[in-house]
């Protein structure tokens, strides 16, 4: 774990569990570890969450879901966020100890970030996760768990690379599916930002709930023997999913009893059951199908993350952080700051943004327009403070008239789709001078399995990126009575609005859920105060685009690597209110991992702005398919109206190797190049954005 | 009706419906009354709710609930609400007219106010009424009325005053019961507020669920024929409540077949059924149960209500009204100016408030503390912009670090009572120099017949006034780690918060539910901006209290005039932060109905306010009870510091009658005294005010 404070943790660790007997040992090997209160051990809750800030444990500053945090494109201000979420959840547990409360939601033990892959924009949890993108997953699930770990002799809080290692739905069948991938698809796209964040000394890995290649996840072979403990030498703690282990038994049918199942997963490695299959270890233990020295094993792990958070010290560290960080008003303003670079501009026809203060009269509408639970995202804790997109614009835009009103309700449902809700609506659209159309989705009909099935979704997963019919309705007939719309979109994944709406809307926003001042950001954009700057992390396909079934984990036609569909709107891609040329670049230096660019950019509007500079690779190679293009750098470079600037960006050499049928990585035996700019360098994005890429042949 | 236009509408309604053939008319006595094509009538739905601004249509202002309204004890400002929710509904009319919407609540017939006599303050629905007096809902009722219709030759919108006329609770019986109230409580409490509406020209009565003495009320004989029709001379519309006529037949068994309850009811006077059982009425018009001059006669009322909403007229009135008017910025500064004025003030130990700058650290702790739901009560609109008590605590005290935990549920569920929150509720107390505890209930628990049970909560009703078990525990909780605890209650009725917390809590506000803004008004009230004003309009028992049961609807031991346990705040009851004088008071003039006083009042603090004088007569006669004492007049006075001022204030000498055991009112025979004040001259209003009243002895 690449941490001053290990070895002694480990001694204590040792020290403790040395002392327990074998059935000790085995209650602390699940999320509820009970007090031994003849070793002084007080009880430990494990299960804790933080996606996006401290979660299910009320006050907490949301910051903006996942999805939209790697829509900033930028590591830096993630690890700043990360660095915020655990200061929370230190001032926190600081106090629930004081009052005595180790329940769950109360430790130091957070089961994130969620690094999956997000293959296919229909899976409901896909907002969890950093993209699509391997490179782009990898900085940000880096940047995240060292914010959250900080990177002194104890672990500020311990994060969890979530969920081991083939998994992104979809939902209904996540206890008993077996996810299939080639080794050359694990190593190149579902492995490196697991591989990056174990390399980052990730204290936790959580095993998925589904079967990888015949095995199930929380007792695998090959990815947990093989891979995360030999060839990654992983020492940090390996816990099921919630209910994981009984689903070998139960789901799987991988074994015949959960005894086996419990006693299989601590074979293979996994230290802690979220669950309580684990209690058959008792029975395990009896029946010879574990060790003492099993329990042993696992039990020192647990307790070295124990330990590593100063559990175990008189003087714990960072009792010093004060309860008044939860929330407080510099994390609100990174909170802001963060989702001001996380919002995308899709569209903006003849500059229709910024509104500056053109316009007397605003009409704020639709199902998102005063939402609160469309700020939060899933997995979020409670904001002491939220505005809405109707908040912000009020706020924002003091001098106008601002009228607001819902338009119809999110999804059909049994009672209908709120078309009492249309009237309303027009009448407001009506007398405006332009409307803010607010609409998408809520963690509420999409998210982790819901027992729930409507037109457009399927018990958690959507089964169409087109926005829910009765949204698209409201929308041509808002566009119908006002002639200057823009629509903003809060959603977890991809939003088709439609091609009607995609043509007659002038302005296109999409928020991701942005946290809970994300109304606020949202309004100083649309007013010209901040410039968007935030790029998609996944590809938008139109609505019914061909797409593999949602259960086919082969990369073909996935992604911007691989993909061949034409996209609405490709991986990479977000408009400005200004024009940045890229001017120059070349290779400055280079070592094992890394290539190191000088890159010279110029804004040439009259905005400032974040650009986010993004290096792609291509090239070819003899002996595999090989990615269209392969995003290989990132870098946020703040530019100021008319500045020029020469920044030095590190390109990943890993991400610019061929990834053989094998599961190696080799230098590709044909031509590679390297593109710099502000976007994707495919067709679609050329056709959208209008702007120039510097390209560099570094061999042939 | 009293309005230059009623000759007129009823001619005209005459016209349109000696057109229609029997089986028309029938179609038309149903609330979703349909298009007559060949009379060139459009469809009309009928029903339409305003217990508080237009509801259940999705954007409008949202003012205090009635019951708060009612604490303002200022008749005006309630007219001016009512103006206020009239222009909205016009301005959203006008578009809906336009947009084809003429589905339910899209109409101009509101069925508000409810004037029930909230006689017993378990009754859920108490928050949609002005209180327990029968004096007060007569005045705040009349200008509620008078606001919504306006006073020009056609109705701005249609009020209508419900429920007729003994209709309190419990709810889960409502379909069944038979209310029984004898004659002296008829007219002394249940009938006053109804014959005030009558006469100051309501468009609609609505008959009540239940029967009273033994007949439906909205086929009731006595109330019905004798009272409303003949006694009153009522020419408006009758109408059932929203299923009540089915009770009639299925409910009550008071006839053996929907087609004869729908026979009676229309018999009786009921002109419109909210329901579908008059579709019986098809039946009953085959079999003579009706004839069709019954159904002329009702199908005339209702035309001449929609002749006077200028329905047919070529150029509708009030058509100018622009949507702009819904939720504009003059309706918001009305609502935030009726929050203010309906908080009251019910402790204040040692003037600990306001707390103006004095602290630093401020926590927002409770259920309520964030809640939207607390500020809407029951038939809501929607707000375009909510400000919770966390929200204006740090709008207000910007200077303050603010601090916002939950601290628990509601009440206590199947899943537990949200222990989970308390750790961090404490620990945002214990790190403030002042907590703001927001505690009440919502209209989740508190409302209209629902289908749900809890520990102090039975179908929508309460059974105790204690707060929920899991407040008070949060609430005697925080009182340990924080000296300094400042209590504000969300509630429809009165809540008792315990021995313990009663004693330690150093100020208690009670907010009702405030409206949109209300988290502002509070605020403003905590900061010292605006000196709270409030008044009781019910009064506050223990939450023990050894009442009568629920479902006894005899005054004896009800409300301040009957009650015979000691109250924890009495009716009329509210401190302020300044100190008035009551010094001089006379009778000026005198005539039939109206004795007018001058009385001469002096502030005495530092603090701006509204003094809310109040007048209560006290009178005993040898052939009756009487109450104790009786609310005759009320005036809101507005004094500067310092300011002395004589205003004249007009009694109702309605009011300073005894009403005998045959229900006639009568000069007393023995003595009559006014005691005018700012509180009620009880006891315990006396030890708890510490202020004087001036007596008057008008006979003896």
């Amino acid at each position: 774990m690449n941490r001053s404070g290990f070895e002694k943790a480990r001694k204590k660790a040792g020290e403790l569990v040395s002392k327990m007997t074998p059935y000790e040992k085995i209650s602390q090997l699940l999320y509820t570890s009970p007090a031994i209160e003849r070793l002084g051990i007080k009880e430990y809750n494990w299960w804790n969450e933080a996606a996006h800030g401290v979660a299910r444990a009320d006050t907490a500053t949301v910051f903006p879901q996942a999805i939209g945090m790697a829509a900033t494109f930028d590591p830096e201000l993630i690890y700043e966020v990360g660095d915020a979420v655990s200061d929370e959840a230190r001032a926190k547990y600081n106090k629930n100890v004081q009052f005595g409360d180790r329940g769950i939601y109360k430790g130091l033990t957070f089961w994130a970030p969620n690094i999956n892959i997000f293959r296919d924009g229909r899976w409901g949890r896909g907002q969890e996760t950093f993209g699509e993108d391997p490179y782009l997953t990898s900085r940000m699930g880096v940047s995240y768990v060292k914010g959250i770990q900080g990177d002194g002799e104890y672990l500020k809080a311990a994060a969890c690379a979530k969920h081991f290692a083939v998994h992104s739905g979809p939902e209904h069948t996540r206890h008993v599916c077996d996810t299939k991938a080639s080794m050359k698809d694990m190593w190149e796209t579902y492995l490196p930002a697991f591989e990056a964040c174990v390399g980052a000394g990730v204290a936790g890995v959580m095993g998925a709930y589904n079967r990888t290649n015949g095995e199930p996840c929380c007792a695998h072979s090959y990815l947990m023997e093989e891979v995360l403990f030999k060839k990654w030498g992983f020492d940090g703690y390996f816990v099921s999913d919630c209910g994981a282990i009984y689903d070998i038994a139960n789901g799987h049918h991988f074994t015949e009893t959960a005894e086996e199942a419990a006693a299989l997963a601590l074979k293979k490695g996994c230290n802690l059951n979220c669950g309580n299959t684990y209690e058959k270890l008792t029975d395990a233990y009896e029946h010879d199908l574990i060790t003492d020295d099993d329990l042993t094993k696992a039990a020192v792990k647990l307790y070295t993350i124990r330990a590593l958070l100063g559990e175990f010290e008189e003087q714990r560290p960072y009792s010093d952080i004060p309860y008044s960080k939860v929330n407080c008003k510099k994390h609100r303003e990174l909170n802001l700051k963060t989702a001001r670079q996380s919002v995308v501009l899709l569209k903006n026809e003849y500059n229709f943004l910024p509104l500056k203060d053109k316009y007397r009269r605003i009409a704020v509408i639709g199902p998102n327009a005063n939402s609160i639970r469309a700020l939060e995202g899933n997995y979020n804790g409670r904001s002491a403070e939220y505005v809405t997109v109707a908040d912000g614009v009020r706020r924002v835009f003091s001098g106008a008239e601002v009228s607001v009103a819902t338009g119809c309700l999110l999804i059909s449902t049994r009672g209908g789709d709120g078309e009492e809700l249309l009237s309303g609506a027009l009448a407001a659209a009506s007398e405006a001078e332009v409307t803010v159309l607010c609409l998408g989705l809520d963690s509420s009909v999409e998210g982790e399995e819901m027992n729930y099935e409507a037109d457009g979704f399927y018990r958690g997963d959507r089964t169409t990126s087109y926005l829910p019919k009765p949204q698209i309705k409201l929308a041509e007939a808002v566009c119908r009575v006002c002639e200057n719309v823009v629509v903003l979109v809060m959603c977890g994944s991809a939003a088709d609005l439609g091609e009607k709406v995609n043509k007659e809307a002038k302005a296109v926003l999409h928020l991701w859920y942005p946290g809970a001042l994300g109304g606020l950001a949202a309004a100083e954009i649309l007013h010209g105060d901040v410039s968007p700057s935030g790029r998609l992390p996944i590809t938008f396909y139109r609505g019914d685009a061909q797409l593999p079934d949602i259960s086919d984990y082969s990369m073909d036609n996935r992604t911007y690597a691989y993909g061949e569909v034409e996209p609405l709107y490709p991986f990479g891609y977000g408009l400005s209110y200004t024009e940045v040329e890229y001017k120059k670049a070349g290779v400055i230096s280079e070592d094992t991992d890394t290539l190191t660019l000088a890159v010279t950019l110029e804004n040439k509007g009259d905005h400032g702005t974040y650009e986010k500079a993004q290096v792609y690779a291509h090239f070819t190679d003899s002996r595999t398919k090989t990615p269209k293009y392969r995003l290989c750098a990132v870098s946020s470079v703040r530019l100021r109206p008319g500045e020029e600037k020469t920044v030095e960006i590190k390109a990943d050499k890993k991400f610019i190797k061929a990834v053989l049928d094998s599961g190696d990585r080799a230098e590709p035996d044909k031509e590679v190049t390297l593109y710099i700019g502000g976007h994707q360098p495919d067709k679609t994005s050329e056709k959208l954005c209008k702007t120039k890429y510097l390209m560099l042949n570094l061999r042939k």
